[in-house]
C-alpha cells in the first residue's frame, strides 16, 4: 500500500485498478473527476496568460499549486479493467503503448511542477512560457490517447 | 480576483459563480468533481481507520494530505444560478440557510486540517478518532443540504 501511494505521489502512471478502486467504473470516474478539476485550474491559468482576465499573481500560485498537486492523481486509475469503463475516452493505445503513456504522464506532471515554480515567482512573462509549455505536454497526450 | 482566491483557501462559501465559472453546469461539474476526489481519498482512509485494509502511515499521510486540500475547492461553486444546473444533489437549503452550509463548510474544512495533521503524526487510534470527527461533518452537510 504505501509503495503505491508513494508511487502515486512521484507521478507512476499504471496500476492495478483492484489495488486502488473496488470497480472500474469507479476509477473512471475518479480520474475524470480528478482531470476536470486540474482543468478548471489550468483554465483560469490559462485566461490570465492570455490576458482574458487581470493578472493576478496571488491566484495565479494558488492555481498553479492545484494544477500540481491534481497532477498527480489521475495516472493511479487507469489500471487494468478500466479501459472500457464507465464514460472514459480513454483510446485503448494507454495500454497497448503504456510506456509512452507513462512517459507523456510524467513529462506532464514535470512541467506542472515547473509552472507552480513559476507562478510562485509572479512573473507573467514567466508563467505565460511555462503555462504554453505544459499546455502542449496536455495536448500531447489528448491527441494521442484521448478519444475526441 | 485576489479575494476570491484566498477566499477559495480558507474556506469562504458562496461566491457568484459568474465570478470563476462560464456557465451554471460548469460549477456543477466542478464541484461534483472536486467531492468526487475528496471522498475516494477520504474513503481510503475510512478503509484503514476501520480495518478493512492495513494501516500504512505514509498512505494515511498522503490521502489525508489529499484530502485536505480538497475541502477547499468545491465551496467555491455553489454560487447563484447553480441550483438546479446539470445534475446536482444540491437541496435549495445551499442557498436559503446560507449561513448554515457556510458554518458547516467551514467545519468540515476544520476537520479536514485537523485530520492532516493527525494522519502526519501516524497514530492510528488518533487517526481512527479524528477520520470520525471528519466524517460526522460530511453526514451533516449530507443530511441537510443533498438529496438522495
Amino acid at each position: 500500500m504505501k509503495h503505491l501511494f508513494l508511487a502515486a505521489l512521484v507521478g507512476a502512471v499504471v496500476l492495478p485498478a483492484s489495488a486502488q478502486f473496488q470497480k472500474p467504473e469507479d476509477a473512471v470516474k475518479y480520474r475524470i473527476a480528478a482531470f476536470q478539476v486540474m482543468g478548471t485550474h489550468f483554465g483560469r491559468l490559462g485566461a490570465m496568460a492570455n490576458g482574458k482576465v487581470p493578472f493576478d499573481a496571488a491566484a495565479a500560485a494558488a492555481n498553479a499549486d492545484i494544477v500540481a498537486m491534481m497532477s498527480k492523481l489521475p495516472f493511479t486509475a487507469f489500471g487494468e479493467g478500466t479501459d472500457k469503463a464507465g464514460n472514459t475516452r480513454a483510446k485503448p493505445e494507454v495500454w497497448s503503448e503504456a510506456d509512452k503513456f507513462k512517459a507523456g504522464a510524467t513529462k506532464m506532471q514535470e512541467e506542472a511542477a515547473k509552472l507552480q515554480a513559476v507562478a510562485k515567482g509572479g512573473n507573467l512573462d514567466q508563467i505565460k512560457a511555462q503555462f504554453g509549455a505544459t499546455a502542449q505536454t496536455c495536448k500531447a497526450c489528448h491527441d494521442n490517447f484521448r478519444k475526441d
